[in-house]
This record gives C-alpha cells, structure tokens and sequence, in this order.
C-alpha cells in the first residue's frame, strides 16, 4: 500500500513499538513524533506520505487514530485516507463515530470493505445503521454472506445470535483425523483465526469439538470422536450476551459453538467477542454507577456530554432538594444551635461515602455472579455488622472532635449517636438497593448511587437534626 | 471420581446446566437444588454422595462454591473433599482463601495436584504464600517444572515474566508443515491448550509464528517460513501485565511469546491470563473509585473488610471536617439567614455529582488508553464547558426553586452564581485530578472521588455562604 520507499524509517519505528526489554509502556501507543507527522501530512494534503506513515500500523491503531482526531481534523483526514480503509480499520472503529467514518467512504471502498469481514463484524456494523445505508452494505454483500448477516439480525440485540459469526470449521463425526486435514487442505475458504473442529451429525447438531492441538498431535487414522474435549458446551442463539462472557471467562473457553432453537449449529463465538463484551459490560457498570450514561465516550461532544449527564444531575438535583426539606424541618433549631449546620454535612458525608463502598463492592460481586442466594444473608448480615462497627468507631472520633471544637457534651453525643445510625443505615441501604434492583430484574448499578446519597442524606440530617433538637433545646 | 452409580440423576442435571435454548441465565450457575444436595451430603459426612455430586461440576464452579462456604461449613467440606483437589480446581481457587484451603490438603494431594498445573498457575499459587510452604510446594515439583517457576519468579511482581507459562510449543525456523506435524505427534508431552507454533533460531529468538489453523491447511512441504503471521509480536518478560492485557485486547492477540532481556523465548501468554488481568483491573478501577480496598471480596470477614475501608472513611471524615470549618467561617450568616443552612448542602451535592461524572470518564478513558497526549486538551476544554453549561441550566432551575421557597430574589442569585461557580470547578477539579495523579505515576483512581469532592464541597459551601455573607447582609 506504500506508494514510495523513502519513509521506510517511520515504517521501522512503528515496528519497534511492539513491546520489548527496557520500553515503557507507552511503547504500546504510536509514537507521539509519528503523530504529529500524520497531522502534518494530513495538513499538506499529501495522501502519499500518509499512507506510507500509516501502512505499518496496526488497523485498532488507525481506528483509535480517527477516534481521536475531530471536526475539520477528523475530516480532512478521512478525505485523504478513505479509500485506504478496510474491513479491519472499519471494525475497530468506535460504533459512536461510525456513521461519520461511513459518509466519507467512497461507495466501492465500503462495499471492497464489508466483503472482507467476519459475518459478526458486519452484523455489529449495520444494526445501529438507518435503513437505507443498512440496505446498501447489505447489497455489497455475496448472497451466502447476506444471508448469515440477516439470519444474525433476526437474532434479539445483545443476544448470542448478534455476537456470533457464520463462519464455522465443521467436521462430519465419523471422520478421522486424516480426513479432516486432507478436507482441510483442500478448503479454499477458512476463517483468519479458528481453534476448534466442530463434529456435527448429518442434521448439523454440534455432538462435540476436536481443539486443532489435538487434531495436529493425533495420528492420521486416529477417529475425530476419540480425541473430542470434555469442555464442549453449546451456547444458544438466544442466549444473554453477557451470560456467554461470563461463561467464557469462568471456564476459560476458547471458542463456543452456538444452536439455534432446533440445536442445529449456526455459529460460533470467540473469545475476543466475549471480551468485548466483558470490556463493555464494566464500562457500563462504572459509568452507571457514577450516574453517567453508559454510552460516554471520551471522543463525544460538549452537546453529547450533556445530554449524557444532564439527566443524572437533574435527579440528584431532585434528591438534594428532598434532603432539604428535612433540614427545613429544623430550621428554627439551626438557629438556635448554628453548630448544628456546620456538622451535619459530616454526618450525611460519612453515611454516603460509607454506602459508596458497601454499594461498589455489591455492584461488582452481583455483575461478576459471586453474590448469589446461597451467601446473600451472610453478606448482608456482614455488612449490617460493619456498618455498626464503623459507625461506633467514627461515633467516638467525631463525638471528641465535636465536643473540643464546640464545647458541649450533649453535642458530641448527638452526632456519634446520628453517625452510628447513618452508618448502619448506609451499610444496609449499599447492599439492599442493589439487590433490590437485581430482584426487580433492573441493572444493579443503574442509579443505585443516588438513591443510596438520598438515603444517607436524609437519615443523616433526620437523625442529627431531630435528636438534636429533642436533646439540646 | 465417582464411587457408586445411582446418583447419576444429579450428574445429568448438573450437565443441563450447560447453556442450552430457552433457559435463563441462572442455568449457568449450578442449580439451587443441586447445592442443597450438596450441603446435606457435606451435613452427613457422607464423602461419596459429595464426591458422586461434584464429579460432573467444572473445576471453576467447585472453587466457586468452596469461596462461598465460610467458617464451619468450608471446614467441613474441605476435611471430607480435600484429597479430590486437584491442579484445576487449585487454579481457580480466589486467593483471598486459597491458604485456608491448602492447610486442608494432605501433602500427597496437594504434590499432585502441583505436579499437573501448568507453570504459570503454580507461580500465582505460590507467589503470595510463605517460605516454608513454598518451598515444600517447589519441592514436590520435577527439577524442569521447578526451574521454570523460579525463572518465572526472578522477574518483577505484575510482570509478564510472571503471568507466562515457560510450556511453549516451538519449532525450528527450517522446517515444513510436515515435519512440524511429525514432531507434534511423536512428542509425549503437549500443553493442554496452545494456539501457535513459535518459530525460533537455534538460539531460541523467536522469529514468527504459525497458527494451528494455517498449519493445518498447508501442504507437507510447505516451509513454515512461508505461513507466519503477520500479527506476530514480542513481549518483555518485564513489561507491566496491565500493558500485556492493553495488548492483547488492544490486537487481538490469543497467545504471544515472552523474551527474556537477550530476546531469548522464555515462555508464552494466552488470553485467559490476559483476560484475568483485564479483570482484575477492572476491579481495582471501581473499587479504588469507591474508596475500597481494591483487595475487597465479598468472601472477606467482617475484620478484613474494616481494614478494606476504614482508612478511606479516616481521609473522608478529615475532609468532610476541613469542609465544615469553611462552614463555620459563616456562621453568623447562617444564625440570619438559615435558608442557607437548609440549601447549601445541594450547592455542595450538585458539584459532587458533577464532579464524580467527569472523574469516571477521565478515569476510564486513561485506563483504555483512549486520553492521550493528543486529545487531552480538547477533552479539558470540552469539560469546561460542558460544566459552565450544565451550571448555568441549574442555575437557573435552582435560582427559581429559591426564590419560590424563600422568596427571595437575592438569595436566587446567590445560589445562581454559585452553582455556575461549583460545576465549572467540579468538571475542571474532575478531569485534572485523575490526569495529575497519572502524570505523577499514581492510579489515577486512586483517592481521585475524595479529592474531587473536598472540591467541591469547599468551593460549594465557600461561594454560596461567601457570596451570601457579602450579598445578603
């Protein structure tokens, strides 16, 4: 794809970013000096230089490229390169930036493009796609390619079915290993990576997979059936995509074929796919729980951003309010005691961050399936328990500092009672909340953190202010 | 395994656990009945019926279920199970109480169990235990296997050098599939899973690699020479595991060789060790976020998990301290006008949100690798806006709130301005917080939610009380 060989030294340095003794870690990016080159050829419009600057790099490396560039940037830079980009640049882009990419793709570079791809990629290509682009990739298509891609779409989203590629290495079951490789060596078409020869009976049931390491240490007469894995499991079609992740990281699965409700074989998942997911599974699960919404990206706009997070700071706004109302409750009492509003914010902080954690650690055990009936009451028991604990522990450290600070007994004995309340209560609200939401079949992360702040914040203020007005006026 | 046939039952049941059309997600946990049986069989200390129940379980879910029993009932499971652990389930085991678990294993067992794990997961099992234990554990293994785990210790902790396996499958740089094929067939000894063939020179540099796949379909007299991958890389045995797993998820990579400093192969890492780090890291983004210990588990006892997060509440209790002495600055404000005791905490509340939005999306983005250089400050500036923005639209709102509540069109104002004051501060404090502590080599996670929020907290509270005291009175 170099037009000319004189960058051959870029070319050589972008090699050398491979990871090696004594490198630091940003050797695993491309090399600032190698960007700012890229900016200046994209700058003076020289498609040459730019290609060859590129042609060493890495297709995930050219995406994250265009990912980082923006507006007149990001086009001037798609209008040099875009007829250089194909099915591996166009899978590793960011969903989020896709559609822009699309539009500056000269119509046979796109079509040139979705033929080289897996049936998976042009799947998670085209279904967030309108219909009539959608219908144009479609067309680009070979019929049997079309038909894999159409078959995966009348799979639910984020099901097995969407995630899975058409491209499958099948064996019949009764032939040997000979067999297979001679079939093997004949076979003009095979995926770029496969790990597992796939036994199929004559209806095209999976009855079992044969891992090529095993095939290739195998004598030729030895029967496929022999020398199967014990580790073989079909996944559905339908199938929760985040089911199959956890699968695969649980029992460390390669490859998993997948059936459609007949049990017949209709693909394949690999691991990458399932580590996508699982990548995409934790984005989710942190920008959730910091009441973001789950699709920011870094590369987003400021009206994007917004609209992103708008919606979260309007509830908590809404929350704060309501937590208002209860120190508007003891308004006269503040008055009275101006020590009052200068501690409760401790006491609401205290139970909020404390709630933070107990929530964050319930989060992530429910997301990773290691908090399930049979442990539940003994975690929520310890929680309860530590919640206490903490709250007496801190009952004394603040009950002393209110005491020095505001000389009054009755005081410090107000708070360290309000902060071993609010503490049990944000232990108990941290891992309730989550359950809750699980039970209810809502995402645990999804909003669990306003609603154990209001929670905290409520019964802290409710508990300082009310017993402190019973107990100093 | 099994000792007696009838409970074949179960053993049926436990296989339709597998993932197969229309069953939920729960199917791939093992079934609540199923754990129910084994609770009863563990009561009766009826070791058969216990062996008979988990013989068709995998490895991965026996670890599950030992990690979820605690106190007297692990105890007991491990005194009647202990001699059928083997490497597998060893492997699986959480460290948080796999040296609980080893204590229950006779020595033979536990010899056994060593001899059969690959290299890699003998060094995470013997990394973290004491010297006497780790030298018994080192001396039930062959002279090679003991070689290639202490190689594997010598390099730094969270190093390649120490998540490789040394069981690599090579080949010479001359020969042909078909020699390559001999080779495999004819050796005794294979890794149970392995994906390349590394090509090395009669120094043992590897010099490329050949999938499976492309070995399989490739003639006899074809020279593996002409069949390597491009994708081919290298690792440093002292490159950051972090950085591996970037990689990995980075290129796609499903195993890659591992160099010693002289470019020598010293072993291979697969993508289930890769995906474990991602995943642990993972782990230690959203806990470090939330101010846990990022060792928390939810198998952790109620001491181990005060010691996760009493340190964390210890910081939040100084700053929520150092906040209200910004408080009690205006306390003859508050005496007043106590409408500013009832509203600041949504000041204070509003920046916090805010804040921890920005930070989670900063921190996130630099541990994907996707801030950089190059797009840091664009993402700064488009921070600062979107806070400026989303300040003057809660203004706004609750400007109008405040001036319907208290009627007062100052104190809307005031509560105005400071809104805008403490959003544009939180999204700055949100995004340069996390990229500071990156820049100083720190985890950007780390402390970055206490910080972001004393932020905010004292810039809320010191505008609007500021503001008020100037304004108002």
């Amino acid at each position: 794809m170099a037009d000319h060989q004189e960058p051959g030294s870029e070319a050589d340095e972008a090699q050398a970013a491979a990871p090696a003794p004594d490198r630091d870690e940003d050797d695993f990016l491309p090399r600032r000096d190698l960007l700012d080159r890229i900016d200046a050829a994209v700058e003076a419009g020289d498609t040459d230089a730019l290609n060859a600057l590129l042609e060493p790099m890495h297709a995930a490396d050219i995406a994250d490229l265009i990912e980082r560039l923006h507006g007149a940037g990001r086009r001037a830079f798609l209008t040099l390169y875009s007829d250089q980009i194909d099915g591996e640049i166009l899978s590793e882009i960011d969903e989020a930036i896709r559609e822009d990419v699309l539009e500056y793709l000269p119509r046979e570079v796109l079509a040139e493009a979705v033929r080289e791809m897996d049936s998976d990629d042009v799947v998670d290509l085209i279904e967030d796609l309108d219909e009539p682009e959608r219908a144009e990739i479609l067309a680009a298509l070979d019929d049997s390619d079309r038909a894999a891609v159409q078959q995966s779409l009348a799979y639910p989203e984020y099901s097995a079915g969407r995630l899975m590629q058409s491209e499958v290495v099948t064996a019949a079951e009764h032939w040997t290993v000979g067999q297979t490789i001679d079939f093997l060596r004949a076979e003009e078409w095979l995926p770029e990576q496969f790990y597992h020869i796939i036994l199929v009976d004559p209806r095209r049931h999976p009855i079992g997979y044969v891992t090529l390491g095993r095939l290739l240490a195998s004598r030729r007469d030895v029967p496929l059936r022999d020398i199967t894995e014990d580790s073989f499991r079909t996944v559905s079609a339908y199938a929760e995509e985040g089911d199959v992740a956890y699968a695969f990281n649980q029992y460390h699965l390669i490859s998993a074929p997948v059936v459609d409700s007949d049990d017949r074989l209709v693909g394949v998942i690999t691991i990458d796919d399932a580590m996508s997911v699982l990548d995409e599974e934790h984005e989710e699960d942190i920008l959730r729980l910091a009441g973001v919404g789950e699709e920011s990206a870094i590369t987003d706009s400021v009206f994007e951003t917004m609209r992103q997070r708008l919606p979260w700071l309007m509830v908590n706004l809404l929350t704060a309010i309501f937590a208002s109302l209860v120190i508007a409750i003891f308004d006269e009492t503040i008055q009275r005691v101006v020590a009052l509003a200068v501690l409760m914010p401790i006491v609401a902080s205290m139970g909020g961050n404390a709630g933070t954690q107990t929530l964050t650690v319930a989060v992530r055990a429910l997301a990773t399936k290691s908090l399930t009936g049979s442990n539940v009451w003994r975690v929520v028991r310890r929680e309860a328990i530590v919640g206490v604990l903490n709250g007496l522990a801190f009952a004394l450290v603040m009950g002393l500092v209110a005491w020095i600070w505001f000389d009054g007994a009755s005081l410090a004995a107000v708070i360290g009672i309000a902060m071993v309340v609010n503490l049990a209560v944000a232990a108990l609200a941290g891992i309730l909340i989550p359950l809750g939401l699980e039970k209810a079949g809502a995402d645990p992360a999804l909003a669990s953190g306003t609603f154990v702040t209001t929670v905290t914040d409520v019964v802290g203020f409710f508990a300082f202010l009310g017993l402190a007005s019973a107990v100093l006026l």
